[in-house]
């Protein structure tokens, strides 16, 4: 079809895994094509997209064809079959195995606590109308900071980045994902000079594909009232 | 240093995912020591086990020298680097793709899911001596047969694995997950047609590999009274 993108992904900015897909996009310069996907109009229902998506959830990719879900599966299969530097997924056994090592940590980890606290701060409050629960809002930032504990006193231990010292996809998952709460005004990472330090030099590798895909969750910050 | 084995795994039987880095170890005849932490009794809290996973968890492989943990990681990182069939962890980047796709979805679902069951039938009730409030369970159950809906209506839509014509990863990961209830004598697989063909299927790949890491939790199940 003429003009047709060959890439194309399917995306809402205030989901941290399509944020993740859009800065690799951008930062790696592959040309693709973007259809957003609002969640909060309940757009991942329709038909057309549940067709493309049954799981109903965002991202999904569509690379010619091939329709792929799970930003942890696209950013992998993006990495392997473009011509991107081999720091975001290196081809060495043991290095790609680092990564490997903490993407699967990462779903019920920093994936799971940091989105709890968004939930329970920004989502749960604007659906119910109500504060949620603050004993429930304390667990979730006890939890939390239990795993930012961990990102600072196992992965980030002796090196740069997560999983080695330079950027990679577990940099990048995990960035998203601890951005979140400043959605609802709470910036989580402000008493960890660790993690800010981290935070800084993932920052100034993705340039300005952070800021680009992060305007939306800046907005919602600024209208934030905690 | 002589008679020691390259590669060694530690390993509990009554976790999921240790039984799944076994089975793949065997079926493959892949040459390894094991060496048992038990779980039951702290064994992953000591200072040596410490010192080799500070997250205090299993399964964590040592190849060599090199210390992986994350059964997903292990078990990518082990198709990868040895001599093993294409099938479990396919090279061409769409079928790749798609084991990458289950075991992304696989944490928050399959493994969640079917982990919290075990947790409120067995684990729980005999630190507490008390049975799990009731309610508890039926929303654990109920949010496990959402995953065994998605399991039979998606995965399994079209093809006879989870990720295609022939046993991966995935399979291996899913199948040790949905074994773990038996432990507490609850068959979650009873009324599921298509789910236990695919079982038989996998049983049936990974032959007397599959009894012989389960052999621990079919004794849980026989002591079980449900």
């Amino acid at each position: 079809m003429a003009g047709r993108k060959a890439l194309k992904v399917y995306l809402d900015l205030l989901s941290q895994p399509c944020r993740a897909v859009l800065i690799f996009l951008k930062i790696n310069k592959l040309p693709h094509a973007v259809e957003y996907v609002a969640l909060r109009k309940g757009e991942q229902r329709s038909p057309e997209f549940t067709k493309l998506n049954p799981m109903q959830k965002v991202p999904v990719m569509d690379d010619n064809g091939f329709v792929l879900t799970e930003s942890d599966a696209i950013l992998k299969y993006l990495a392997t079959t473009y011509n991107v530097p081999d720091h975001w997924y290196p081809k060495h056994p043991e290095r790609r195995a680092r990564v490997d090592e903490y993407t699967a940590w990462h779903h019920m980890n920093t994936r799971l606590h940091a989105a709890k606290v968004f939930i329970f701060e920004v989502l749960l409050p604007r659906v119910t109308g109500q504060p949620t629960d603050a004993g429930k809002v304390d667990k979730a930032l006890a939890e939390l900071e239990g795993t930012l504990d961990k990102l600072e006193n196992m992965f980030l231990k002796r090196q740069a980045f997560l999983c080695g010292d330079d950027i990679s996809l577990a940099d990048l998952l995990a960035i998203c994902e601890l951005m979140q709460p400043l959605g609802g005004g709470r910036d989580i990472l402000k008493d960890r000079p660790k993690l800010l330090t981290w935070k800084s030099r993932v920052q100034s590798a993705l340039s300005d594909s952070f800021d680009d895909a992060h305007s939306v969750l800046y907005r919602l910050r600024d209208k934030a009232k905690l």
